[in-house]
């Protein structure tokens, strides 16, 4: 990497998102890096103060870091959507973050809640669109409030979007032992995207001789992920089909206070971003309670991105140090007491 | 019920579709009602031999039935989309199956592949809207075969349609020990839709007192379904969220096979048709492998709204016992035996 710092945007959010934020910070201090944080400050409470989500000043602002640390948004204050579209989704679609990558693997000393399934039965990447589908938020609503009010809500898929997500997904598949890609969709009802989205793969498919694709109809992969998780190595999805399967990946692979996620832009056009998948959890917010881990996970997917991968590797052996620690001395640790133990393994 | 005989239309379909039909029809002969099956031979045989899905003329002789069986539709050989929509959805559309009834309930003697949950914890009922959502197939694409495609989905959401699902979700809520409902959705980015869904369900909740309501996003409701399926007992959905919760709610309340559902048409104006959850799964089609117990619960279904409720209650006991004896001496019997089995036992 560059000899000068790397610039780095924090924003805590709301929720637990402030609480797990402060632990990966920790970590990213502690792992040695010239990474210089600023933090901003968008999210519920900026939007109660001055109705501001993300102003476009403070968008061109973070087009200038390296790369973004998010903790999570949302908040029953707010009405759905508002702070999700406006804030959220906003920094995805402008920094064209077309790979959404969420492992899904279960660390050892983990419990999954499926019974009779071996760890390394569980060890799949998703790659999740990220700019389009069903996310595009076209739509919209006629006679509101009425007996005959109509909702609708456009999936829009582009030859163009689809056709470099699944190029990463392909590349991702090469660097896996297996080899195996999964097409998530639902082509029998979702005609016409789908349609795109099948010969996409098929027609990409005949550069990768060394993969082997396969077809799964999201109802049959939701199930698979409970009855057979070892079907898939790398999955690649649209936006939202990718938005169900990662929760439920996250739920078999020991529960989201594990699941880490990069929103990345590839071509490095705009900052990458990183950020657990779970949620601003209003209802255990503030009380120590969160499992700092996702994020910590989030923090070494950012350090890989950032071309850190001894400090990556670092902190990911830190992790699942710590977790096969639990197996043993596990009793309640609070939010920082899990940050400061897989701090003081990264500094060891 | 009428002292006519009742007149049921039978459409076994494709792929496994005819082997689980068979078992259900011997078991409602045995059970002993004056129904009287005609067979339809619609599916991929026929679309291969004279180019038809649904011809009108049949579609017009099939509303005069009291019910409809159906097996399963689809096959490799025609291209995705066709039979599902032209056939299996044209049905659900024109006879407007506007619930799409699905129970998840874990059987005893049945092992669910969650570790450490009680049998007792998975027992919910999935009231799916059957004729609107992403399911309306409108849609399209443009410069199709192009790096310049575009293809678009659209989800249609009427005032009219959710509302009527929701009433019956909230009747049925009435009828259960617990009275909880849940709507599931994504309202934080599908807002238009989200927003119908979730304002009707709060207008119809103050009708309702006696029904706790809750809101679980789709996202999280599949992790739920994992983690904490107690969490649910009366679900209501969109089409496509349907469809995904019931298949992740076939696998843990013990697998595809045991996955019984029925298309209501609560009005009567039409038939209402009842089928697995599960497809023609043309991988172990004519193998006398699959499992008719998913075509025998729905065909208690039918029973039951065809008001023969001892009949019915009768079916889903044998079928009760049948599992419990799996516990003792189950060793893979062919569609065949289960089908003999749960004979003898209504017979009985
Ligand atoms: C908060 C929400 C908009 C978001 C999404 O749907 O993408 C979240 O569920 C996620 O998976 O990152
Ligand atoms: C075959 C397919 C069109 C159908 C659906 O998506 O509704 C099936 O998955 C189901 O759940 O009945």
């Amino acid at each position: 990497m560059e000899s000068r710092n790397i610039r780095l945007a924090v924003i805590p959010g709301d929720g637990i998102g402030t609480e797990v934020v402060a632990e990966g910070l920790k970590v990213l201090e502690a792992v040695g890096t010239k990474i210089e944080p600023t933090h901003y400050d968008l999210g519920a409470a900026r939007y109660h103060r001055t109705g501001e989500t993300l102003p476009d000043a403070v968008l061109e602002e973070l087009r200038g870091y390296d790369a973004i640390l998010l903790g999570a948004v949302g908040d029953p204050s707010v009405p759905p959507g508002i702070l999700e579209r406006d804030l959220l989704l906003r920094l995805r679609f402008e920094f064209d973050h077309y790979v959404n990558l969420r492992p899904v693997k279960l660390f050892p000393g983990v419990a999954t809640p499926l019974a009779d399934t071996p760890a390394e039965n569980i060890d799949m990447i998703v790659v999740r669109e990220g700019t389009e589908g069903l996310y595009a938020g076209t739509g919209g609503a006629m006679r509101r409030g009425t007996p005959h009010e109509i909702a609708t809500q456009e999936s829009l898929n582009t030859a163009y979007g689809v056709e470099r997500v699944v190029r990463y997904a392909f590349e991702k598949a090469t660097t896996r032992p297996r080899k195996k890609l999964t097409l998530v969709h639902k082509t029998n009802v979702l005609t016409f995207a789908g349609d795109l989205w099948q010969r996409t793969v098929n027609r990409l498919a005949a550069e990768y001789p060394d993969v082997t694709t396969d077809y799964c109809h999201i109802d049959a992969a939701s199930m698979f992920f409970v009855t057979q998780p070892e079907r898939f190595d790398v999955v690649v999805t649209d936006n939202l089909f990718g938005d169900i399967i990662t929760d439920l990946g996250a739920a078999i692979a020991g529960g989201i206070g594990l699941a880490a996620s990069g929103n990345i832009n590839p071509e490095r056009s705009a900052p990458s971003m990183f950020e657990p998948v779970h949620g601003s959890a209003p209802d255990i917010a503030g009380q120590g309670k969160a499992d700092p881990t996702a994020t910590i996970l989030s923090v070494a997917m950012l350090l890989d991105h950032l071309g850190l991968h001894a400090e990556a590797a670092k902190v990911e052996q830190a992790v699942a140090d710590d977790i096969l620690e639990r197996l043993t001395g596990w009793a309640g640790r609070t939010t920082h007491e899990i940050g400061d133990d897989i701090t003081a393994r990264v500094s060891g």
